[in-house]
């Protein structure tokens, strides 16, 4: 890979199928400036999940917004054909996208938002696209981490073109999956886990604890409310990492440049 | 109307938009046997939200539950054109489903499949069809208080008949919305307050309190586990108030026939 | 129901598979203001086919009258998958509209058409929206009937706020089924009797006894010119019937207001 | 063009905007054995109106129908883009059919089926193709009357094969259109005529004078019994004419062979 | 068939499954002026494969071209169901476009659009559609043929009608297929000879024998470059021959207006 | 990236756009087993075109194949919204695919049928799919050379399970562009070139220097035979090469495993 990369792991500890502890994330590995087109791209890496983020700018909102002076970020979410254990068919073929890529793009896109000041971006929109090339579990929190890098690379260049006055980034914001897997609450299953977790959560939070998004669902079973509140002490301590790690990777942009 | 039809109206406390307390849920009526052609039909009315809930059989399974002997429950959400207040234009026209519309039928899907016992279902498809005539907040809560009742008349048809034998169902299941509109916690919000909230979320819960859904949202700001907290409490009491009423609605239906 | 809902029966005669005679119509039942949003709606019943129908206003035409200061009407009709007695599923689940619907809802759309003063409707659309709850025989002319009710209202809205100088409408339009069934002429099929009737025709009429549209077909064998007018004689003097309903019925609007 | 077509014109009178009077067909050519690789194909010219039919054998029906020991037929219709004076764009770049052309194929179908004997095909589907290459008015009636020697001549080749015992002809049948043109009914329209028609009908009829499908639309105003009565004796009387030129053509085809 | 239509047979040689020598083209008729409506319009028949080549204008451009004070061409095709052995099912049934369509019509559209001056079209398109109406190999070829005479009697239209000042063809462009059968190189392949060819080839020439597309593929083998020089050499001697038809042809035309 | 992976470099001369000679390529790499589910996985980058390709098995053919007892290689390409200087919106939002598109990925199958023998494959399919996630020119010409290794490595995968008994692979395959830009034949064209090129064309060869497919456009001009025969010069000498890099690629595969 080319030198201007910036790359920066992770470290964390251990127990469970892949040896992990219930508390510890898998190693994060995150490649600024992947690809050469888009204003902002990154590779990002959670163990075996793997996700190009890209953000690309278009000079105008959609029509709901024309007019309004704010801008707009809009996310899409795809997984390559090659990403899964059997080959999943592209959407295109079906001429439909299915409902969960549906959710999880809208998840990202809510997201992004809620930590952007719209009217800082002027009429233009964001275009943040998570193209997922190998999954493993946690690919709609992966994406969400790493599109915020990404975005935030793009709003950098906009910044330095003098095409915004200020950064419109409010907060920083990233995301993991929790889940109770055999009785027990653990932080970013991958795949195996997460087939067979009684109950399922994802969160997106920002560094200062605070809940943008949350979603728990009981797959096998209801859950109590002892179990989400164990579910939310070790999404929001591990965010906290994950922005740690968010951060440290921009500044070492920031040094690098 | 028929006069098969059973009507039970909850009565509830004040003060709000429209003149409601914060802990106060709107007026709910359910009509049971709304439409004749379906084993369970239902038009439930959540103040100024009306929608139809039907529940039909078919005797197969989608291709990926064949020979595996145990059944399915799918189900679909839709919005009439002249249930909102700008006409609506019909997804077939566009020939895709919107995103939110995705999202709201896979959540009203997996809420009732969590309370199923699917193997006691046989190979067969439960369809459920939430249809929305008008919406004011909350069709997508409203949409599976009111299914759950017609899954019910559908399920209690299939015994009858000796299709199978023993009832599926494994617990109430009932949904409220939560939200925090002017830096307060309210519950059951309708579109006036939905659409000015600063925090949204949607519950769905079990008559013993447990969790089956949790969905909540930033939509103008992030929030702190204070107002997650003050939020589930509403939602959980109100449940509870919802599935007390469930309970008398399909009593009366038991001492009609 | 709420109480500024005119409700109105229309009292006929007996003898068929449901104990009418030859020449008889079905109850019908009108419930005006039926959705709040829509500017006119409407909830016609015809023994147990049971339509809503809306009207609503957009301001502005379709591409191909653009700037000729004339209005539009289109109407769209659809059932309901809970609406037969084996569930139909939506059409944009298959990315296209069924030939069928097709084919009735651009009679409704001419029907309608027909009868209003395209020039006194300055350029805006009228939307008509007939969506089948149940269905049992008949939904199409029950769909022209109640549509022109609510196009009735929606009108006089515009009327009343001055949008409109003129009451567009040039005629009172009903419809109404009729065929042969076992060798003799009928009126009013239902479900059942559509089903093996030899022929089946509709017919849209004013209240001076004109045709708008006459669509006949011989399904199980062709049919003679005496057949035919014993058809159109039934027709006819059903279609006054049911147009004396109309003007009952909005008259009762206008003691209520 | 290949020695094996038979060539037939039906000479008829004179006087309207191309010189006929009221009651006069335009001339009308049929050419059989159009295409070689369809079992019955004809290409059918009523004035300007130009029409392929082909008629071609799928042993197969549609799943509706499987173990029912009858067959089926089904009919498409399109106009080539260069069918008209403003270039046609294709519905499949639109990715579905528009309203009209489902309309005429669902018509074509239900004629052509009304006049065939669907338990002496066997279990087999024949397909009719109907493609306009050049339009001037009356195209759907062109199609049926043009469809039915091609259906003929495939199942001609049928009985020859010994794929079935018996002719499942029942009828001749044949189609014309008629209007009310500046107050006088006049038969076969063209594309000028029809657009200025203020009633517009299509009657599709046998050779003894009975119905199979009569469509009126009173386009501009509504029309009365009267104007019905003129429309079908003219109807009537010419699709006669054209029945003996349908018989005239298939005997030719016997001597040719 | 009307008098206003030149027809012009190329007389060739002979011996191959149809009796043909290896350098043989099939005999070729272009039937002009074949459809009233399109400013130009071909029937090409070139042995059994017979194509309706109309060209039409649109006084519009593409978006990626608005304001470039320059035209453009775009070509569509398509085969009618009955044109092929087995019938083909319509494209917008399945709502997508086949991949061989797709690439054909690209190939159409490219090669017409490289011997036209598009900047003397002025802002307008020429639509250029080609319909199978009866296939027996080489169809695209035969499209391009025919398409050029259909393109240059619209553009000779808008040079009469002062639309245009000046003509903006640049060449004469014709095509054919060559093939390797049977180990010998062949020209103008019939629908046999192409389902068993080693080695298939289009070319598209210009009078003075030079490439505008060649595309050639080893459907049973790779091919080496002897074999390529042989039919190349085919390919140019009988497009040679393609061309003089179509100035002989166009000729014709001149002395008969 | 994981050790597990071997990457090569091929080493090349100078002088264009670039710096590079007419007749040399841009540096290429392929990193090997880059996905760790698909069978065969290779990560090509020739310049700054990067394309993904994966090999993935699937145990059944399509409907045209079942019970001939061979197999089948299908082949879908795509370019991610990032991967060009504009933003390319997704084909699967337009419920169809591009021409262009199709176009290739047709390309890509049958290059990879041509030196396969499906016999030996048994009634199982291979799906290839080619994600391009940066694109500088000739991405269908990388993507065919890197899906050859993916190909490769799955089939050797197929071997070591026993499923089938010999390498169906007859051939090496690889691709390059080779084009006439300001009048001079150029090989691997980047994008810059490629927009600007007077003639484009595509080169698939075997290892023996035979062609599987040649498709040269002329883009601005016709092209002489001349300029042909350079630009084959050109692809026949560096296909050799990059069939060389191909073998020592897989060379250091099997040292490595």
């Amino acid at each position: 890979m080319e030198t201007i990369k910036e790359i920066k792991t992770l470290e964390l500890a251990n127990q469970r199928i892949d040896g992990r502890k219930a508390n510890e994330l898998r190693p994060m590995t995150v490649t600024r400036h992947f690809i050469k087109h888009a204003s902002g791209s990154v590779l990002i890496e959670v163990g075996d999940t793997k996700v190009i983020c890209t953000a690309m700018v278009e000079e105008k909102v959609p029509p709901f917004l024309k007019g309004q002076k704010k801008g707009w970020i809009t996310a899409e979410y795809e997984m390559l054909p090659g990403s899964t254990n059997t080959r999943k068919s592209r959407d295109r073929n079906r001429g439909k996208i299915d409902g969960r890529t549906m959710e999880i793009q809208r998840l990202i896109g809510r997201s992004l938002r809620s930590i952007i000041d719209l009217n800082k971006l002027g009429e233009r929109t964001l275009w943040i696209d998570c193209d997922v090339i190998q999954a493993d579990g946690g690919t709609r929190t992966a994406a969400i981490t790493g599109a915020f890098i990404a975005l935030h690379d793009a709003l950098t260049e906009l910044l330095k073109k003098g095409k915004i006055k200020e950064m419109p980034i409010t907060n920083f914001v990233a995301a993991t999956s929790v889940g109770v897997y055999q009785g027990e609450a653990i932080v970013d299953l991958c795949y195996e886990e997460d087939s067979n977790a009684e109950v399922d959560m994802n969160m997106v939070m920002t560094a200062s604890g605070d809940i943008i998004e949350i979603q728990g669902t009981g797959e096998e079973r209801p859950f109590n409310k002892e179990e989400l509140h164990k579910m939310m002490a070790l999404g929001e301590a591990n965010i906290k990492k994950i922005i740690a790690f968010q951060k440290e990777t921009l500044l070492e942009g920031v040094n690098n440049e």
